[in-house]
């Protein structure tokens, strides 16, 4: 017997862990992977360069594991911007030095690994950018077949990098939802695997080693306040999964508050937040393309998290989105896409309204590197 | 009294420590960073993040490391390449995942480290690429101001870096000497430092990093051989010292091979190594520009070290290059510059030539991220 399941987030129904299960066949909604009590003697293949406490995993061989070197991101104090910003302490985790330049990597590694595992092939996947390279590197690494779906709109540079792991790369007309339409008929066609990084349970279980890297570099001072970018809510999610078992491990005993900034054009969570009406698209345009996610799937389980966290959502305007990436490059050194800035424009607005105190300590991962996203040269 | 001084290559001529002085001032040679038997109690500052066992640093005051979670890069396990190349092992280690995108990034720090602890407000660079954005960076983070000489034909994105961190461009027609030249009279005519990371005995200090991190990532066992790509030689040399203080600690009793790689049409080393003459131009043109070095500076330490560390040099095509850019992205899901790969094609030659046997464990550095110096889109 497997030491895991699959369980809906929302009706709480159990079904055997499978890479062709993206949401409840009850009620819809996405799934988590849950570890059966009975089997807590094996945590599961534990990831590649991890020395800590036993990580709950859902891959069953170590054979299976697909490392690229992902994880395992400094964290750097931002002495600048903590003065700019007005906070006691500012630290950044730099989530770009990851493989293929962005955080996607720690999802991408795992969500691969468990499709090795089940003896896949071939992946669909659907993404503007980030996600898509990441899945075509682990694919490749894996030596599956990648078939990536992306917006006609999507940047050069992005759909360059998805090529060049070698993935086949497929471009959609309309908007982001007929993207991911395309990717899941174009999987059921051919009877390939649609691995939706946004809806597969398995990426949220690459993306939790954040929270368990937070906690090795943070140790019992961790910070009060985590400020995130959020789109599909991949890293939030994961980041509030990893902390919740290290709270039900006992190895924590306090979560940080996680903050969802998004692009005043694409805000559907902060709407949410604000119990506002918001009916934007995903084609409305931000420079912070990473986040532009007008219905993320999981946007329930979003809205959740910013409540039992005590969290809160704020949208940015795109200048002010601008203005961080090049005071971070310019003050600090560290080069990071609009989409990271995000996080440091939305950290600011928090600070102003009072959310987080002036003396609070306050981590901002910053998700991708410059150079993915760069104006063309 | 200093726990440094600066110890000339050639006549073995000893200063004091100065960020002014790039060579010797009897010989013209360049110059090393000594560590005074009288201060063996004082390792220097250690690198931020670094646990191992103490390492000589050239730093005095912890308070001036410039720390931007440089370093710390993984190794990863190549097994579709071993395969093809024909050796019983091949590991990578992803240089590229330093915060600017590449291994400079190790030598930058300490440089600019140095400077500050020097009172140094403005530094002078000059730089085809990723030194430049690297220097650019390291001076952004300590607050200082850049000044970075780049040939008029760089690659746009490779200049785009240097700019984002706010340094000023200064491009300059013709050779790749004749931008050295004016970077150099430019620091001489407004009284900065020159901080030629070719000539910077710090710089080595930096990235002599790399043999303290293979020790702690292979322990006792370290690989038959290293082959990197060499230009400046900055981590070829760097390795080399590293290797050379852990040895004359009794930290290991054997140094790996180190081979150097350099592309057809720029090969000063290469040649110096068969004997013959060699008359081109860093103007020469192939798709390893970081290794584009017609003259470097500290050619006839590169020589000693392929002689000494039982090494040897190769020419590689630029159709080769790209063969195995190209294996490395879509069979291991890696994706490196040009010159990071020009290593592979290197390591498959010296195996064909019997230089490297089947039965050895090979290392090779990954030194560039592939966006960095990809075709225009």
């Amino acid at each position: 017997m497997s030491h895991i399941e699959l369980s809906c987030t929302s009706c709480g129904a159990s079904r055997t862990s499978s890479v062709r299960l993206l949401r409840c066949r009850d009620c819809s909604a996405p799934l988590h992977v849950a570890y059966r009590k009975e089997s807590a003697d094996f945590p599961g293949a534990q990831p590649a360069g991890w020395r800590g406490s036993p990580v709950p995993s859902p891959i069953h061989d170590p054979g299976a594991l697909v490392d690229l070197g992902e994880g395992h991101t400094p964290a750097v104090r931002l002495p600048a911007l903590e003065e700019a910003v007005g906070v006691r302490e500012l630290i950044g985790k730099l989530e770009f030095l990851n493989p293929t330049g962005s955080f996607k990597d720690r999802g991408s590694s795992v969500m691969v690994a468990v499709a090795r595992e089940h003896g896949v092939r071939a992946l669909v996947e659907d993404s503007s950018g980030n996600a898509g390279a990441s899945v075509a590197a682990y694919a490749a690494r894996a030596g599956m077949e990648a078939h990536v779906f992306v917006p006609s709109g999507a940047p050069a540079a992005k759909i360059g990098q998805i090529r060049v792991y070698g993935a086949k790369v497929h471009t959609v007309e309309g908007s982001r939802e007929a993207v991911g339409d395309a990717a899941a008929a174009f999987a059921q066609e051919h009877g390939l695997v649609y691995a939706s990084h946004s809806l597969s349970p398995y990426f949220l279980e690459g993306t939790k080693m954040f929270a368990y890297e937070v906690l090795e570099q943070f140790g019992e001072e961790l910070p009060e306040h985590i400020v995130m970018p959020v789109g599909n809510g991949g890293l939030y999610l994961g980041t509030w999964k990893g902390f919740r078992e290290l709270a039900e491990s006992r190895r924590i005993t306090r979560i940080p508050r996680l903050h969802c900034v998004q692009a005043r054009a694409v805000m559907p969570v902060v709407a949410a937040f604000r119990g506002e009406d918001w009916s934007g698209s995903s084609g409305s345009t931000t420079v912070a393309g990473g986040i532009a996610v007008a219905a993320p799937a999981r946007k329930a389980e979003i809205m959740d998290v910013v409540r039992e966290s005590g969290g809160s959502a704020v949208a940015v305007e795109d200048a002010d989105i601008l203005a961080w990436q090049r005071s971070l490059a310019e003050r600090e050194g560290i080069y990071a896409e609009p989409t990271s800035a995000a996080a440091l424009a939305g950290l600011s607005a928090l600070v102003r309204a009072g959310a987080i105190e002036r003396s609070d300590r306050v981590l901002v991962p910053l998700t991708g590197f410059g150079m993915k996203d760069a104006p063309p040269s």
